[in-house]
């Protein structure tokens, strides 16, 4: 059998192999010449893109596993609903296992993916796998990074992650220039690189207007709606209260917006919340602004989806490291 | 070998296999003596329930497959953790697929999970799959139903569900006695049992006070958000609008009652609504007042872990077919 592939097209067509994934995915630019001319040559070689797939890799099991830290955060449903979609022509399946914001649990989990013989692995890591990850990503099951980078971070690995840095630069540097110096800030975990990242764009805006920061006035939390509850309640207790609140996740504000209405408390009248996420719930707040980092998972896991099918149809090589730049927005 | 069963230390004990499951599981009651004679006898025959377990099905994979409708419902996430939260100790782990209200999708999930060999397949049903669930099950694949009964029940499937008829029938009766004859009815799907359930248990209250059902009034909807928005819209368009609302999930509650807020209407002042299920986010509300039906999606979960606790490590036989009965709540 002499089997077709992407190399034999683009060789043909004097184009890179690039192009004519581009070409025959139908994602990205090529000029409507070479689109023809790639095409004509894909008919007259008779390319099969399925058949080529399958015989580069028999084993193939058509299932993906998805790792996410909590599988009920909306933001995480959304990425995987744009991964599913892009991936559906393809025959593809998702499973999805839970990390739990908890690096043993993640471990067993990446175990249990392989033993399943998953053909690729999506994970928003928990922190602290490194190693292993590299490992499986390594040995010929790529992984893509979503949301959240390794630690040590070498860009070898494929990730579609925020600016997460500039987004809380900008989040905290809007409640600075309303007037707010007292600021609750609920930190997601720092062992997790977007944790890490939004706090230190909050410190750098606190720098640059030469605020200090004060302990007291940060909640060390685990992205979880229960650390919103606990922040608010923590803040509160405090002599010299906090007159905005800024949360590091969309479940953390919920659960911080939750506490404060059961406090009595009116948003923004009473205080002043901004976010890195949106909550769909804060719709139903009276006076429903908050100000929040706008994220886009459905378009990430589009992103995501088209990286797969480079990697596991089309045979293109990685590392793709995908940033989407923060969108700030004053009303849900 | 000479292996070890709960049989033999039933028949040594002179109780029967569910006692010494019970007492072995720490589930369930037994009194203290029956409880020490029975720990007496397994430890007297070097009783080992893992490796038991395991010689009983040597290609165990100690994965469950669970297939849910829709992966982001806060309520089949609560059922999972139940479930998870009771198997930690015998090192079993969920992968999760998506339904996704889809006959086609949960058939192919189905084959996708066999395929993966999981030991055991926990199932929400979408519908329209009998034969498929009852071969599998009587493969030797235990399959619990949760939330959903088959289409044609027979009950010889283990299920976890709820008595939907009862709470709906409960739930609208409140509505009416409270004044309500116009209600506008947002119905999950007809060919779901818990869809249909709670259609004829409002049918049965609303007959029961005389009352006749117009079409125009009830929206068929398909259990997700979307549907509470299209229902609200379309119920706004009528002549006679409803004074109150009857929404038989808690994600079509939630798409309901942000369009009643976008619409500028205020829950309870301009109109009643009441709920299927809670809805988390409705505290948000000025007057968080949503007349519901609770559920116990945790406790349901925990059921499901102790099923399948039965099924796959104690080697006992089912079926059980466990009702949870409605509590109706007036506030959320």
């Amino acid at each position: 059998m002499n089997k077709v592939t992407i190399k034999d097209i683009a060789k043909e067509s004097g184009v890179s192999t690039a192009t004519v994934s581009r070409v025959l995915s139908n994602t990205g630019y090529a000029s409507d010449e070479i689109k023809e001319r790639v095409r004509k040559v894909a008919r007259s070689l008779n390319y099969q893109p399925n058949a080529i797939a399958r015989s580069l890799k028999i084993d193939r099991t058509n299932t993906i596993g998805v790792i996410i830290p909590d599988i009920s955060n909306p933001y995480f449903m959304r990425i995987s609903r744009g991964i599913e979609d892009t991936l559906q022509n393809e025959n593809y399946y998702l499973l999805f296992v839970s990390g739990d914001e908890n690096q043993k649990k993640e471990r067993k989990m990446l175990r249990v993916l392989m033993e399943k013989r998953v053909d690729a692995i999506v994970l928003a890591t928990s922190g602290g796998n490194d190693e292993l990850i590299n490992q499986i990503n390594n040995s010929g099951v790529p992984i893509v990074l979503i949301d959240r980078k390794l630690q040590n971070d070498t860009g070898e690995i494929d990730s579609v992650v925020e600016n997460n840095l500039e987004g809380a630069y900008q989040l905290t540097k809007q409640l600075i220039q309303q007037g707010h110096t007292n600021i609750g800030v609920i930190n997601g975990s720092l062992k997790v690189s977007t944790g890490m990242e939004r706090y230190i764009g909050y410190q750098k805006a606190m720098d640059e207007y030469c605020l200090g920061i004060e302990s007291e006035l940060i909640f060390n939390g685990n992205f979880i709606e229960d650390d919103g509850v606990k922040a608010i309640t923590n803040f509160y207790k405090l002599d010299r209260k906090p007159t905005a609140i800024l949360s590091f996740n969309n479940t953390m504000t919920f659960g911080a917006i939750i506490q404060l209405r059961k406090m009595g408390l009116t948003i923004p009248k009473d205080i002043v919340v901004a976010s890195y996420g949106e909550t769909e719930a804060a719709q139903l707040l009276e006076s429903p602004s908050i100000l929040h980092v706008k994220q886009l998972p459905y378009e990430i896991g589009v992103k995501v989806g088209k990286i797969l099918i480079d990697r596991l149809i089309n045979n293109i090589k990685g590392p793709t490291n995908q940033i989407f730049n923060p969108i700030i927005d004053i009303s849900e």
